[in-house]
C-alpha cells in the first residue's frame, strides 16, 4: 500500500489545459491567445511551404508533422476522453492547410546549418496563427529552424476523436514564440571504460577501445545524429581506455585501488605534462571536431586526479627537467589543445572544474559547464565565463537509480535522490547571477549519464522528465497568462506531452493514475 | 560526471561466476557442485519425458525450455565473450539429453495444481545432475513444479559460442536445491481510482469502475494469468471507485480534501457497519474467490481512515441504534467477509494493520502481510501470525521515483529512497524473529504499485531488481559455498541474468557499464 507522507506543496492552482491561455503544449510558447471555436483538419488537410527552394531538411520536418497529424491518436485528458465533444466535431468549421513562409529578406538556409550558427546569431523565433473561420493556418519565422519549432508545436495542438476526426475546442489560436535561452545536444562520446568513436587518423583508439568491433560509431553515425549536436571528448581525465591503443600517452591505467587514482574505474589519465601526449590530443580533438558541423566542442577537463600524476615517474620526470608544476602543464597542454580546436572556428567547452579548480588560460569565450551543484554557478560568472546548467543537484537523469559500483550493500547512487520532473521544473537559471552577469547564462542541459542506461531504459529514464528543463529554457520564469511558472499548472500539460509521445511509441513513464491525469488538480496534495 | 562519494562498502569478494561452487545461476541453488569439463548441447539434443500421462502444464515448459536452450545467445560475461573457449568448444563432449522422471510414489499432477496446495504441503525441491561424459543429464523431483524450477535452473547452465555451440565449460554440474521459503503471485487487483475486474454477478462494479470497457479483465483473461496467483481486492478502505456503481455502500465518496479521509485521492471506504454494505463484501469477495484456484485470498485491511466514518451520517446512525463501537463493527464485518472466503476454503491474507492496529477476530490461519516497516514483522509475530514480508524499506519497486501527486514542488515519493537491488538482496527474513516463531515466517514479496507504472516502464522498473528477493527467499542466508549471501558475490550471477534476460526480450536495465560486468569486482568501491 502506498502510505502518504504529509509534506508542505504549493499552493494547487485548479489549471486545467484548457483554461484560456493554457493550451496542452510543451514547452508552453511564450505569447499565446485562444479562443472557443471547434476546428477540424480537412481530409485534403496540408501543409503548404511558400518558400523558393526549400531546404531537403525544411520539406522533411514538413513530411514528419504531416504525418504526426495523420497518425497521432491522443483524446484529451478529461473524463470521458472528449466523447462529450461530439457535436462540437460534427459542426465545426474545417481547415484545409497550413501556410509556411519566411519574413521578407530572411536568408533560405537548411535548419541544420541555422542550428549551428554561433550563439547569438541562432534564430528560433516564429509566429503561428490559426483563425476561427476555417480560412489557411499560417506560420512564419525568419528562419527555417523557427518554422521547425512552430511546426512542432502545431502538430501538439490536435486531438483524436474516435478515429474520425482531428480538432481543437480552441480556435481562434494566436502564437508568438522564442526561446529563453539556447538549448544544444550535448554527446558525451568517450569515458573511462569505452572510446567508441572512429577517428579519422586515430582508427585505432577505437578499434583498441571500444567494446567490440560492432559497437562503435562510424563518421557516417556521427552525421546521421548529430546535425545539431555539439560533441565532448573528455580530456585529461576519464581517458584510462586510450592506454589500449596508446600506453605512452596514459599515466596510472588500471591502477589499483582505483578510488586512490579516479573518481571512477577504470584509473588513467592522459599526460599532460608530455609534448608527445599534447601532440596526439590536439590531434585527436581536431579531426574529431570535423566530423561535427556544431561550433560547440567539449574538452572535458572534468575530476583530474593529481595523485595519478604524483605517482608517475614519466610526469614527474618530465617537471622536474622542465621546471614546471603540474598546473603550469596543465595550462600549457589546455592552450594547445584549446588553440587546436579555434583554429577551426570551435567555441571550447569544459566542465566547471576547468574554470574553479586550475589556472589554466581559457578564452572568454569559452563555456563553462556547471554539474557539481547549481551554487557553483555564481562563481563561474563572477569569473565572466558564459554557462551552461547541467547541476547534478536538479538536471542528472540518472541520479537516484542505484549504485553502480560494486560491493555497496546499501547501494544508493552518489547523486541521490532521483531527481524528479518536479525538482528540474523549479530551477531557476539566473538564481545568484548579477542582472549583468545575466548574459553569461547561454542554457542548461538535462544529463543522461550510461553506467545504467541502454535502450532498454533509455525511454522510461528520460520521459518525460527531461521535457521539464524545455520549458525550462524555452519558456523562462513567465506562462504566456503572466503568473510564474509552477508544477501545478505544468502537470496537466505534461500529461498531454507524455501520452502524445506514448502513442507516438516513446516509452515515457506515466505520472499519474489515469484516474488523476483525467481529472487536473484532484491529486493535488492540497486539494 | 560522475562525481564518487566515498561510502563504506562491504569487503571485496574477488569471485566470479566461474570459481567453484558458483555458477551463474539466479537464484543459485541450496546445494550444488561443479567440475571443469566441457560440454556443448548436440544438435539433437532432447528432454525426454520419463512420465506417464505427463500433465499438458509440464510438457508446455518442457517445449518453453528446449525453445530457450535454442534461441538464448548469451556469450560468457568475461573479457572476449568466450571467444577464447575455442578449443575447449571443439573438443566438448555432446549431450543429447536431459531425462525428467519423478520419484517413485509421487502423485502425478499438474504444476498448476501442485502451485496451489495449501502452503507447507507444497513441493518444489528437485535434484539436477550433468555427468562430463556426455551421457544423459538427469532432472527427478517428487512433484511436477519442482520439475519445473529444475528446467528453470537447467536453462540457465549454457552459453552462446558463436552462435556456432550452446555450451558450459562446469561439467560435471550436481545440484540438490529446495526453496527456502514460499513465493506466490500477489495481484492486487482494485484500488480507489479503478475496478478493472469482471466479477459474475456484480459486472456493474467493473462497469461503472474500469478507466473504460477496454481496460477490464474477464474472468478468462484471470484464468490466463493467474493459475499460480494469490488474489486481493481490498477492502474496506481504497473502495471509492465503488460508489460509481454503489454509491450507498460507500462512505466519504471522494470527499475533499481528500487528505482528510483517505491516504491517497480519491477518498471513500466501505460502509462496514451496514449490514448491507457486509452482504454485498461478502458476497463481492466469495464471486471473485471463485475465479481464483489460489488457496490465498487477500482482504486488505490498509490504511483505513477514521475520520471519514466519523463524518458519516448513516454510520453514525448505525452505531448508535446498534450500540456498537467502530472497531466493533469492523470485528462484525471482518469475520463476516473472512468467514464467507473461508467457507470456500480459501486463507485470509491482510495488510499488518488488520493485526497490530484493530481489534477484529483473525483465524490463526491468517497470513499477514508487513509492508509499513520491516521493523513491525515482530510485533506481527508476537500476535503469532504467519508473516509474509513487503516491507516498504525493502522491497518497494516503485519508491524513489518520485511524487504523483499534484502540486508539490520538490516531488519526492513517500517511501524515497529508491530502493536498490543490494538493499533489498540484503534482507533477513528472521530479523528480530525468535527461533519459536521462526516457522510463522511463509517469505516475502517484491511490490510494484501502479500509480506511475505501464507498460512503458514495466520491465525497466521490475528486472532486475525484482530477482534480488527471488534469491532472498529461494536461497535462505547462506550460498552453497557455505558463505553468507552478500552483494559481491551476487553482482556477476545478476549480470548474468540480466543479460539472459536481455536477450530474452525482457528490457531489464544495465547494472554496470559493460567494462565492469566483464571484470567481475574490477569496479566494486574498494578494488
Amino acid at each position: 500500500m502506498a502510505r502518504y507522507r504529509l509534506s508542505l506543496g504549493a499552493l494547487a492552482l485548479l489549471l486545467t489545459c484548457l483554461a484560456p491561455q493554457t493550451l496542452c503544449l510543451w514547452p508552453i510558447p511564450r505569447s499565446l491567445s485562444t479562443g472557443s471555436t471547434a476546428l477540424t483538419l480537412a481530409n485534403s488537410f496540408d501543409i503548404d511551404i511558400k518558400i523558393p527552394n526549400a531546404p531537403s531538411d525544411l520539406t522533411a520536418a514538413v513530411s514528419r508533422s504531416k504525418s504526426f497529424l495523420r497518425t497521432d491518436r491522443l483524446e484529451r485528458l478529461v473524463v470521458g476522453r472528449g466523447s462529450g465533444d461530439a457535436s462540437a466535431v460534427q459542426h465545426a468549421k474545417q481547415i484545409s492547410s497550413l501556410i509556411l513562409s519566411l519574413t521578407p529578406g530572411s536568408k533560405v538556409q537548411s535548419i541544420a546549418d541555422e542550428a549551428i550558427l554561433q550563439i547569438g546569431s541562432r534564430r528560433e523565433e516564429y509566429s503561428l496563427h490559426i483563425p476561427s473561420d476555417g480560412s489557411s493556418a499560417t506560420l512564419t519565422a525568419n528562419s527555417t529552424l523557427g518554422l521547425l519549432r512552430g511546426l512542432t508545436t502545431f502538430e501538439q495542438l490536435w486531438y483524436d476523436f474516435n478515429g474520425q476526426a482531428t480538432y481543437t475546442l480552441e480556435a481562434p489560436i494566436s502564437i508568438s514564440d522564442s526561446p529563453a535561452f539556447i538549448n544544444q545536444l550535448h554527446w558525451h562520446i568517450s569515458d573511462s571504460q569505452s572510446f567508441p568513436l572512429q577517428v579519422p587518423g586515430f582508427t585505432e583508439v577505437s578499434a583498441k577501445g571500444a567494446y567490440s568491433s560492432s559497437m562503435v560509431y562510424s563518421p557516417q553515425d556521427v552525421q546521421d545524429i548529430v546535425s545539431y549536436a555539439g560533441e565532448e571528448i573528455d580530456t585529461p581525465g576519464h581517458t584510462a581506455i586510450i592506454s589500449e591503443s596508446h600506453p605512452e600517452h596514459v599515466a596510472c591505467p588500471q591502477a589499483s585501488p582505483w578510488a586512490d587514482f579516479a573518481n571512477e574505474p577504470p584509473a588513467g589519465q592522459l599526460r599532460f605534462a608530455s609534448p608527445a601526449t599534447t601532440n596526439f590530443t590536439a590531434g585527436l580533438l581536431a579531426a574529431t571536431a570535423k566530423l561535427f558541423p556544431s561550433s560547440l566542442f567539449s574538452t572535458g577537463g572534468d575530476e583530474l586526479n593529481v595523485n595519478c600524476y604524483t605517482q608517475d615517474e614519466e610526469t614527474q620526470q618530465i617537471l622536474s627537467e622542465t621546471g614546471q608544476t603540474l598546473e603550469e602543464a596543465l595550462d600549457k597542454f589546455t592552450r594547445a589543445t584549446h588553440g587546436a580546436l579555434e583554429q577551426l572556428g570551435k567555441t571550447p567547452v569544459v566542465w566547471e572544474e576547468m574554470v574553479l579548480d586550475h589556472n589554466v588560460t581559457l578564452s572568454n569565450e569559452t563555456v563553462a559547464i556547471v554539474w557539481i551543484s547549481s551554487a557553483n554557478a555564481a562563481a563561474v560568472a563572477a569569473k565572466n565565463f558564459r554557462i551552461v546548467h547541467g547541476p547534478s543537484d536538479y538536471f542528472y537523469l540518472d541520479c537516484g537509480g542505484g549504485e553502480w559500483l560494486g560491493s555497496d550493500p546499501e547501494g544508493n547512487s552518489w547523486c541521490d535522490p532521483f531527481k524528479t520532473w518536479q525538482r528540474s521544473y523549479t530551477f531557476d537559471p539566473l538564481a545568484n547571477i548579477t542582472e549583468s552577469q545575466q548574459h553569461l547564462v547561454l542554457g542548461g542541459q538535462q544529463l543522461l549519464w550510461t553506467e545504467q542506461s541502454s535502450p532498454e531504459n533509455m525511454d522510461s529514464i528520460m520521459w518525460p522528465r527531461a521535457a521539464s528543463s524545455a520549458e525550462v529554457f524555452w519558456t523562462g520564469a513567465t506562462l504566456p497568462d503572466g503568473s510564474p511558472r509552477n508544477v501545478s499548472s505544468a502537470l496537466p500539460r505534461l500529461h498531454d506531452f507524455r501520452f502524445r509521445m506514448v502513442q507516438r511509441g516513446v516509452n515515457a513513464i506515466p505520472l499519474q493514475p489515469l484516474w488523476c491525469a483525467i481529472r487536473p488538480g484532484t491529486c493535488n496534495l492540497d486539494s
